[in-house]
């Protein structure tokens, strides 16, 4: 009998080692023969399943949103310390998630030199903001009766925050350990929350 | 009589063409050949000035610090519009702003793939810190009255909310003009400050 291929689960794992291919080598030099050879696989066979490493990354891209939507969904919910369980499973806290935050400061970092790249970002962008958004609407469902223009500053100041201390913690872990980026989430989250409340009110008695 | 040159200024001259390249092109395309030719230079007058490319990237990075540090001096001081002011000098506000920062987020990207950079960076990290730290006493003086726990959680809240914005900015320009930039920082250090002085407050009362 033939062996059976689940060409899906395949194709996430050739993308997962591309993931780590490209956080550990860059875009540049992350080849698709060096990302065949890494998953076990010939180059013929990850052609079979890619026409090209542009395609590659894109499965990459599309796989790392799914997990952290994944990862944001599962962890525990209710109340601020809800979100801060939840926003931190998306920072480079541990090698697993230190892989994905790699790979998303080396996307950054290669975005103004590939025009292929820049106009992925276009849609990478909105689903990532859209993530962070259906987070926050889950776990502080109070944001849901904010006004919209302090919902939309305290998600931007957000996400900005996040993207800040992936991109430093990645570039200089010994001074990021995983309970200095918790803390600092943690006062980010307190303070933007008291904010939102507070602008919130103001805006109801205007 | 012969001309006289200036090999300082030159030398900061073919720094600064190669930080617009390589925020243009990303580290690993921007060659050496390349950056002499946006220079004007040939490839051997380059080399006259410099060893490697990895001898022009620290050129960069210093005369990018530098840049940083004089503006950061020059801006207009006091009270918290003075930091305002002071530190939307630094992010992508503007063209120029934004090849600097394009440059510091595919520095940033790079790091991981490349131990050259990597060890680079220890230096980078330390005074790029510094600058902040500089910035923030000049124009918070009251901080330096803080407990230096305090001081130094606002100090990195401050460079992470920076490094975010940079980033996000970079990344996705459209979704992030000047004006948003401006206001995004100025919610995070008012946010800040409060916090600072009341956590200061609270701590000299235990």
């Amino acid at each position: 009998m033939p062996k059976r291929v689940d060409h899906a689960r395949r194709r996430d794992e050739i993308a997962l080692v591309a993931c780590r291919a490209i956080a550990q080598h860059g875009f540049a030099r992350a080849t698709v023969a060096q990302i065949a050879r890494a998953a076990g696989y010939t180059t013929g066979m990850v052609a079979y399943y890619f026409d090209s490493k542009q395609e590659i990354i894109l499965a990459a891209l599309r796989l790392i949103l799914k997990r952290m939507d994944q990862r944001l969904q599962r962890a525990p919910g209710a109340a601020r310390a809800g979100l801060l369980d939840v926003l931190s499973e998306a920072l480079p806290i541990d090698g697993h998630r230190r892989t994905e935050c790699a790979f998303w400061t080396a996307f950054w970092g290669q975005l103004a030199a590939d025009p292929q790249l820049k106009r992925l970002n276009a849609w990478v962008h909105r689903e990532y903001r859209k993530l962070f958004e259906r987070c926050l609407a889950e776990q502080w469902p109070e944001s849901l009766a904010w006004p919209t223009a302090v919902r939309q500053q305290a998600l931007r100041s957000l996400i900005a925050f996040m993207n800040g201390v992936t991109t430093s913690a990645v570039s200089s872990p010994r001074d990021w350990p995983a309970r200095t980026q918790v803390r600092q989430l943690d006062l980010h989250l307190t303070l933007l929350r008291d904010w939102a409340r507070s602008a919130s009110r103001q805006s109801l008695m205007e």
